[in-house]
């Protein structure tokens, strides 16, 4: 695939710088979104459409970032969707963070047309769209993958191909269970070393050099203990990632205690107020159940 | 203090290479143990004494390293215990992980005897006490700290102080929850992800790269992979320090929700056979609930 022309849906937060690097790697870009193609994307080059139906019929790599997994169907599927417009030999990329189980389904559906597909979630943030560095993880055929490999990379700096279709979902899954987990650790263990009378800006530094180490100790023990909760990564989206995991852990009946526990605490949060806090908030639920903020005297 | 004369009292698969490792430095070194001074420490120059008290009464630094509270109590204060030998000025240093709640009386009833006091448990297990890489967590007044930190620094790499007396073993406790819900978290990830069909090497690969990095994702998640259980940090070990945290939360007024999960989990580790295994074998709790293993096709 020589320098495809490429398709963008969904130019959010976090699809909108995605585009605008597609473009400064000089990528043709069509672009659609609900509420219109931005003016940072404009400026960058990206040319509008009237529906995904027409970002399909414009483009061989077909990019969607939409919020969910009803999304993901609606822009695919649903009026005007790109099953009207895509062609055969057409790939079509979901960077959308979607259930896993989802997945090998929408890549028949588009089978049928001929058309490829990957799942290809990100981590990474705004701040890793807008730098071009976000990890991808990707789940589809790797002889599909690697077609796209120059497309994903000036998105992303870390490209994985995990396994087969709903691979790559199930892989940010398990990054975001990790994530999540690690937090409620962090929050735990400050809390409680905080509370018994320890200066917890010592115990993070005595953790760090240890086997618990990890990057969430490092950033996110450190904004505990600073209070520094503005987002960031957002509780309701963490919630969104851990129920979709929660779900599929049921549906292949399996049990995740500790996802289950650190998606409770995250409900803590929210009954705190705290959905749109960063994800390190999480210490503001466990605070809570303990009568003590970390750091307090 | 000048070159102080040192006595060890617990001289276990811990105490032993870190007595030896005191001998190494030029340290004088009188020990006791239940079970008799080891042929390496003998050889190494340790010379034996007939009790705790006997100990203390040779020495200007006595350190502890026996099993758990219970052990601390006999040997400090039971039949022939350190207070019967102990003199005014001379520092003991208990190294042994037991509850923090129990550490500021142990200062206090040797206070009665003009004695200084530290509780300065460590992590890195017996690779690092015989290496002399310990890191070494320590609750009590700074200025008795700064006094024995030459001592310290022949068994260990990473020397801190957290605070006043009782804090080294919660920093320890702190240390060990977020250990445990690291391993719960890469556990029920690495398992949800292969029962679902992806590679559980990329997915660790792919996790390593992001946010969810971690030194427990890297050497534990890669133990788990390989089916590599053997101790390394036995669980029935780590259930100890569980234990101990949740009695000290309970008792502060607080829940730590993710730490009793981690704890139901090694306990259903323990149930399978596995209080032997290396804390690794949550993975097998893990698996036990989801009819899967890790790598399985």
């Amino acid at each position: 695939m020589t320098t495809p022309r490429t398709g963008f849906i969904g130019l959010g937060i976090m699809g909108g710088p995605m585009a605008c690097n597609l473009r400064k790697a000089g990528y043709t870009v069509t672009g659609y979104s609900r509420s219109g193609v931005p003016a940072a994307c404009r400026e960058a080059g990206v040319v509008a459409a009237e529906s995904p139906a027409a970002v399909a019929a414009a483009s061989e790599v077909v990019i969607l970032m939409v919020p969910d997994t009803p999304d993901v169907d609606k822009v695919l599927f649903g009026a005007n969707g790109v099953i009207e417009g895509v062609r055969p030999g057409t790939v079509v990329v979901n960077m959308s963070s979607i259930s896993p189980s989802a997945e090998p389904a929408n890549a028949a559906r588009l089978a049928e047309k001929g058309a490829e597909y990957l799942d290809a979630p990100v981590s990474g943030g705004d701040v890793g769209a807008i730098a071009g560095t976000l990890s991808i993880m990707a789940g589809g055929k790797p002889e599909v993958f690697d077609a796209v490999r120059p497309v994903l990379a000036s998105m992303g700096k870390t490209l994985s191909h995990i396994g087969p279709h709903g691979t790559g979902q199930t892989c940010k899954l398990a990054n975001n269970m990790v994530g999540a987990m690690t937090l409620m650790a962090v929050a735990e263990a400050l809390t409680f070393a905080s509370k018994a009378g320890a200066d917890p800006v010592r115990v993070r530094e005595a953790l760090l050099g240890g086997f618990a180490q990890s990057r969430i100790l490092d950033i996110h023990g450190n904004r505990m203990i600073e209070r520094d909760f503005a987002p960031g990564f957002k509780i309701e989206l963490m919630q969104k990632d851990l129920n979709n995991a929660l779900q599929n852990a049921r549906a292949m009946g399996m049990a995740i205690p500790g996802t289950a526990t650190a998606q409770q605490l995250f409900s803590v949060a929210v009954g705190l107020g705290g959905g749109q806090w960063d994800h390190a908030g999480i210490a503001r639920a466990v605070e809570a159940m303990a009568s003590h903020a970390i750091g307090e005297a």
